[in-house]
């Protein structure tokens, strides 16, 4: 397979892999968890995580970035031509308040990312909000310029039961695909074999699956493994990612690559 | 009486009937319980799914299908002569938690609709959500297309009680009536003897009844014989078709065809 | 007095009087007790029903009619003559569910009343639902047509008490007026005698009592006498009329008009 | 100080004072306990209760009056040149059902009022609703014509605890000010002796003070000497004036009139 | 460091700093608590007021201040040439309810500030309005003039847990600098060697740090070194100013603008 960037032409296409970086950490779990409690508290550093965003694009090792407003903003301020590789994430949760019924506040609108590769959207299917969730992704879906591509995050959450599942994933993969984005995310599923599953659950669009919390590289590798077998479009690793130090960072995406490539 | 397909002009009249493929489980009950999990596994395969419904419209043994939005606009994309067959089924409730207050969400607009047959909507009549849902619907007749059809879904919900007696079902057949969709579509009667006084309570609007749950072949044609005596104007069958292996879905279909065909 | 109607000219003029047929119950109460299970069934197929409702306007018997939308548009339809003589009731509730909160959704909106003669609305003063009622009223005087006319159901509903005191009612009826519709609707006083205050408590706007639930004709008659000795408008006599069978309503609207105009 | 009345030019100019006249008690109360069972029963006729009105400003006994939109609109049809003198008060309470949250419904908007010479608003600061509220008079400062005076009525409610002490006066003066209508209403302090601290809460913003529940002369004129004192710019007596009978209240309003003509 | 004023150029750059004067105490906790019950009750008058915040901007001890509607307005019509140095708070909590949801209502807009040098809006991070906040301030940055700079208060609410530790202060920040306004405010960490922390996870932008409640001068001189040396913008210093005697107030901010001058 081969890797894609957001900013090339066939994104998307079968039979290739992206590796999308995220950092939306920040605004859900605090800088402190995010980045400063880390093996890489350098990226609490705004200027920094710019520049290091830029490297990782830069040298190929990630195919796209999905950042809130200011950090897209300020990437695509200082690496134009990195811009049409930008996700800008329009909505953002936070865990200050764990009593609060799970939702996520809209942080920006797909206008200002009219220059930038694409929007991000979280919904959260079986959760008291998620009605108004998927009724906003329908408006953003319809006013967002052509050229913007869309992800949704689908994330089941506030069921009260495990939510990596094999059903409970295939059911928020498909409630996304009902939707049309271009591109899908989901969480890798507790049961990794699951993951063809699930993209036959997507009714043809790509599919990513997250790295979710930090793990160790090996687990990261298999993952990639049972993805690129499942036929899923590739990784959207965040905190397996930016939480290393850069060195053990790069050789894990590169490891990450050869096993996409060689599949 | 004569089959009639949603495409062709006289789609409604008294004295005809047609048959309807909804596949919207796969949003409300998720992909597993709708597809992966039955006699009809391919289905999960969305191309495969595509194809088993132009042929099932090819051959005539259905007059129109009701699908949410990817699926719409595949088979749309796919088999451009048939999109004057589709409904695209515009909100979609799901069971992934049951905890929350019946609803629906809306993943489509009228307006993707503009190259299709028809549009479907689901209302909740009893629901804490049923104005909202009313009104909404008031909105989709104002902003469709003139020549695209409406059909009005209308399911008791959260009653507390039996959601299938005739007392029910006639009043929420009402309720919709009032309302003025092209066709209304409500569940079967638990007593399928009361086919007759729903389609009263209808208002001169056609009636299509749901085939509910998979059920064996004998009591479908039971049901097929009570809805042409009833003087409802068709069957919308989904699980008792997608999940059924090919063969005997047809034959399933045939029966009941020549059921109505003979009335 | 002088009984007119909805269509003519100097409707609600003081010192004349008006009866008027809703039916509404059908979707408040569902067809089965509205009109199944009464002296008078054939009044669930709605082509008899239409008919019925034009012989009783073209006989003179009642002024104007409120129906709700899909009855109005038939009537209108078949009988294009009558439609000034129309009210298009705008809202309903129903009792599917006793544990919502009482409130009414919107079934159509005043635009849809271009060609008809009146619009009907219900507000609910002591709900919880009351202030989005009563500012939803605000909008529809401020876009109906012109020469519709306007006629609010004022119900108290959701006290806890006797909704049909003097007192109650005065207020119901004080609230309404001050919202200026063309014509008030209250239910009958607990004590007949009370009339003449809601009358005044309407700060000049005409004031026309509901018959309520099916009852004997002596009753109906007394209310008559009370109204008009009262100073109301008139009547508005749903279930009394069409839950009877015709020769009994009609002797009975007879009764009514002999009444009023006799006074 | 000078009476001033809303229709002149001055009208709020500090060293000057008002008398106001509201008749919203109908709407918050019910007509029975507003009118009826008053020492001033024929106040429930609206014809003799627009006459009464128009003879107090005739004679300068009071120099505008609030009233809800049919009474507005009665007393200006039939005294057109009293038009500049009369508030249309926008949003009502009702006391029907004291279960509810206390909020306010919106049964006129400022366009009504575009030929009368104010529009009164209440905020209830401290409820549930505030916010809405306050909101809502954002709009209403926004949109009402240029020439039509805003009255914002600033009633703390729900606080579970004395809400005419000084201190939660004074806070809901600042809070009105804050919204710059052109005269702000408070009720009278518990304490009479501090309507001087509320009107330096209003930041220059002319205060009236409400008489309250009927009361007798004395009481009222010991509260028009210490809003003279402490600075206010008038009073606003409703029910203490219409729940009079009119010799008496013309008599109360003169002695009123003599203490602020005095001050 | 070199103290900037709002109306300056180069308002927000790095290396300068700046003290903003915030009087919007008097809506939050009313005018009792933020101006008669302290050092300087001269507050309560809004003449003096206005005089006073004009004095403190001409004699350059402070850069900017931030004042609700009708005081901005004052300030403005009486020394226009101090426009560009007002912020207008468009939002604002109280106190009068202390079992309501932390909210804050909208008590202008940005059209009100077009001739004035910023708005000031607030968030509650971990508040149940949270998402409605966020999703307004969003407007505001839309809709506001682009010469008129916008700052956003984030002040962590309701999390039933020490709101001012590190941790949730530099998540607070982080969250305001995704929305990215032209100056964060966050409140005093508890600890205040954080603020290098704080300034930090704002991403770039100015961060100033409010004073808090009155305080000893030590305290406030002691803050002023810490959030110079740890980077931040400035001081936001509102009680510790007004509610202190004016001599003491004026040698307090000259002790601060030497901290600040000399760092």
């Amino acid at each position: 397979m081969k890797h894609q960037r957001l900013s090339e032409e066939g994104f998307g296409e079968k039979g290739n892999y992206t590796i999308i970086l995220p950092i939306d950490q920040g605004v859900e779990h605090g800088p402190v968890d995010a980045f400063f409690a880390t093996a890489h508290p350098e990226m609490l550093d705004i200027d920094y995580q710019v520049d290091y965003i830029a490297e990782l694009l830069h040298e190929g090792l990630v195919g796209a970035t999905a950042l809130p407003k200011r950090t897209a903003n300020l990437l695509c301020k200082k690496y134009p031509h990195l811009s049409k590789d930008v996700i800008l994430k329009l909505n953002h949760g936070n865990n200050l308040n764990k009593d609060l019924e799970p939702s996520q506040a809209v942080y920006a609108s797909s206008r200002h990312a009219a220059n930038m590769g694409g929007v991000g959207f979280t919904i959260y299917p079986g959760s008291s909000k998620q009605d108004d969730m998927i009724n906003y992704f329908g408006k953003v879906q319809e006013h967002k310029p052509d050229n913007v591509k869309s992800i949704l995050w689908s994330y089941p959450r506030g069921l009260g039961y495990e939510e990596t599942t094999n059903k409970t994933l295939m059911h928020a993969a498909y409630m996304a695909a009902q939707l049309e984005p271009d591109v899908i995310k989901v969480k890798m599923p507790a049961n990794s074999m699951d993951v063809v599953n699930i993209v036959k659950a997507a009714c043809g669009i790509p599919v990513v699956f997250s790295g979710g919390e930090y793990t160790d590289s090996q687990h990261m590798r298999l993952y990639a493994e049972r993805i690129a077998e499942g036929g899923g479009y590739g990784m959207i690793v965040g905190r397996n990612i930016f939480q290393r130090k850069p060195d053990n960072a790069k050789n894990l995406l590169r490891d990450i690559h050869k096993i996409f490539r060689e599949s």
